[in-house]
């Protein structure tokens, strides 16, 4: 993997997007399978809208792993230290989700140089369904 | 699922614990069928020593996915507003993963209740996976 250079970098910069999906029902199960999150809204629709749910649902989590790989794209795991985000919206099986990411700040601690990026995900609908944050570390 | 009640909590009080695992390499396969981050370094011993790795290793976002199951296995995941992690240590194929949290404070804006929760996810080896905060909503 080809690392960003944190000299190249400013403020507002875009880093390279990711689009994931259609997401089927395979992935869910998938997911569910790995986590352990079994929860029959992400598998069953008729579970889902007892539970007061339009229908069948992505865990968010899943979501979130989706920005995850925007991240691990970008510069291998270890040297994300830190990420946030917020559930703002909810995906649907079908649904198309791309991730982006803008450079928040750059800062320079003694021996790093840290990223922060602001991040979101969002359905092809233009619903939003994750806002967040990401710290990264760049080395020389 | 018995929502637990605002009024009952505390700071300082516990939610209830999880231990998952051992995590086990068909997991890792899942995780990169489900999310779609098939880095070898969380497949192939060999290609993780290559990335300078002792071996193969957990994915991050896997990691933080068990946290997330702590959270849902407390209250729905659309109450769960907000949600980060430190990646402080790493897992590897074998490890149990025990999360847990505490409540770290108790915030009443208009409308609704937040608790903010401290999380924290530990190999049994003693390592410190994940460090985190979530931010809950809770109804009356």
């Amino acid at each position: 993997m080809e690392q960003p250079e944190y000299s190249n970098l400013s403020i507002g910069d875009s880093i390279p997007s990711l689009t994931v999906g259609p997401i089927d029902r395979a992935q869910l199960a998938l997911f569910a399978g790995a986590s352990g999150d079994h929860n029959p809204i992400h598998l069953d629709d008729a579970a889902a809208r007892e539970g007061g749910l339009p229908g069948t649902i992505v865990h968010g989590m899943l979501n979130m792993a989706f920005l995850g790989r925007l991240l691990t794209q970008w510069v291998p795991q270890q040297q994300i230290q830190r990420f946030s985000s917020r559930f703002v919206g909810m995906a649907f099986p079908g649904d198309e989700v791309t991730c982006s990411a803008t450079v928040k700040s750059l800062e320079m601690p003694p021996g790093e140089n840290r990223v922060v990026l602001d991040l979101s995900a969002q359905a092809q609908s233009g619903e939003v369904l994750l806002k967040g944050s990401a710290t990264i570390v760049l080395f020389d």
